[in-house]
């Protein structure tokens, strides 16, 4: 990976500090708007009312893939294209929105793809990575996984990494970037922490058309690793994936790159449970919209932060995704929450 | 009712015959237009894909109230204000998607809005009515439901029809002509049937703007009324609520004035429960949308009909509304139907 980040940090537009220059942002947005949707922003009535605040979703649920995921491999593989260095073969090993984000990439630029997954992997998640036309290959566990995409790449297919990737981050970045672009003007903006690169990206963005913003990190206190970073000041993980609802923040922990970005916000919030699931029922009636858990977690780290305003205040929530298995869906609606309307 | 009826069918533009002039439909798209949603087309590359035609769904499920039906009562209410009549009061007993327009149109011009509701009716569905301003009066049953609005009808409350009623046959027209505005271009138009306000406001869109689309109707084969009705030229009605998962499809009849439209359409389709719950899980799937069962039965109807197809086809899906209460969340998802992929 490390050869592949170096051409990027030789962009004259990089600054010299580990930190990319926020227009990184503005050449990734042009670089994949052909190939992606440009998300609408949306809001409800009905919660706004209910809260007396204004919340603005960024929509990525609704993104091709199915995640905000696509904006960072399609900028990382694109950026390689105008290099001369787009590869004819790639792997990831990934069970959730990477892969999916891949998978699509790989067809939309026509790279021979391979996804490894365990196998345990639902069906749907499967069928959807065949749908992209990747092959896919399945293991007895992640470990195994892992050690099969290391050899792929050790025979010169190109991998690449979900966060820990400078191209990966002026890509997600972009969504956030739209948001204010399109005349989001939040006062506060609250991403979810998976390995970091959504926020960092959302960080960058913020510099260029909100820099007053405040912008918040969060996670689910079961899979609390950045903010525990955050707090300590360096970087801890976990040894084992924690099994939060929220399959996109099960990270083991941030990397250097995205550390680097994570220490700059303004606070970090932890979301229980019950909580994630509370806004993950409600976002759905309120917003029509299917919303994984993951995205439902800076939704309960809004909330917490509004509780403490004292005046009306605008928040962008990035909505992260909406993949969501058989399994999941029925966790997600095990108790009735939608009995208890949001306020605060 | 005869009379507020009476007052639409004097217009110029309504025809000789029962059946209104589809001029109306334009006239009420104009005038419910500042008010609600023009809701997007969407479609699923993955879907297209998998069934080898292309599946426009109209988007009603993001449409204020969460359904359709907010366009037959505003264009209703607007008409009667442009008529001078605007009733100061005005009453509905529903337990669905008709409730939920009706108290929002009381918002939105002002009117003192009362709901009656059996007291079973979910709690988000109690909330919803009550954040849209409107009274809510719970009865132990739905008799006594609508034996309380017929009381306060008689004190002069003006009482609106779901589905018996031109106004409201006009304006549920508007979803399908923005449809076709915007350049669905439809092959065939699947619609469900509930009373047939939707169906007969289709049947009248697609005359200006698709006539020669094919118009199917399709109801949940446990709640075939108007397809028996359709296939014997008179109307047959249940004695009691067919409990489908389609919730909007458990009317116990059409009306006279609906049937006048039904028995003009190309043909209908009766689908199983567990056709039903498959494409509600898939839809949910492929649209990241939140769709309610009884928007999936045209899409089930589309999908039989695609597979007596010999050439590619463009079909347009009125997918009609998302609300969801959690029990039924819960039944969608108890079994894993997106283990099959979609396959003609």
């Amino acid at each position: 990976m490390s050869s592949q980040a170096s051409v990027v940090l030789s962009d004259p537009l990089s600054t010299a500090s580990s930190l990319l220059s926020p227009e990184m942002v503005i050449a990734a947005s042009k670089r994949i708007a052909p190939f992606i949707h440009r998300t609408p922003l949306a809001s409800s009535e009905l919660l706004n009312q209910w809260l007396g605040h204004d919340i603005i979703f960024k929509m990525e649920n609704m993104q091709k893939s199915g995640s905000f995921k696509i904006r960072g491999a399609l900028n990382a593989l694109l950026t390689l294209k105008e290099q001369n260095c787009l590869p004819e073969k790639m792997v990831a090993f990934s069970s959730g929105n990477h892969a999916a984000a891949v998978a699509k990439v790989g067809k939309l630029l026509g790279i021979d793809t391979t996804i490894i997954m365990p196998s345990f992997v639902s069906k749907v998640k499967q069928h959807a990575t065949k749908g992209y036309g990747a092959k896919l290959i399945l293991t007895d566990t992640r470990p195994q996984a892992e050690a099969m995409a290391a050899e792929l790449q050790a025979k010169g297919v190109w991998l690449l990494h979900p966060y820990d990737d400078d191209t990966v981050i002026a890509g997600q970045g972009t969504a956030c970037y739209e948001s204010l672009e399109d005349g989001a003007k939040p006062d506060a903006i609250f991403a979810v922490c998976g390995g970091g690169g959504l926020l960092s990206g959302t960080w960058l963005a913020a510099q260029l058309l909100a820099p007053q913003a405040k912008i918040f990190g969060c996670e689910p206190t079961l899979g609390n690793d950045a903010t525990r970073s955050f707090r300590s000041g360096h970087i801890v993980g976990f040894d084992a994936t924690p099994m939060t609802i929220a399959d996109g923040a099960r990270t083991l922990k941030v990397a250097q790159r995205t550390f680097a970005y994570l220490q700059k916000l303004d606070d970090f919030y932890e979301v229980d449970e019950q909580d994630i699931l509370y806004w993950t029922q409600w976002l759905q009636h309120v917003l029509k919209a299917v919303v994984e858990p993951t995205a439902a977690v800076p939704m309960a780290a809004a909330f917490a932060w509004l509780k403490t305003q004292t005046q009306k205040r605008r928040v962008l929530v990035m909505l992260s995704g909406g993949n969501i298995d058989t399994t999941t869906h029925q966790k997600i609606w095990e108790k009735d929450y939608l009995a208890n309307v949001p306020s605060l």
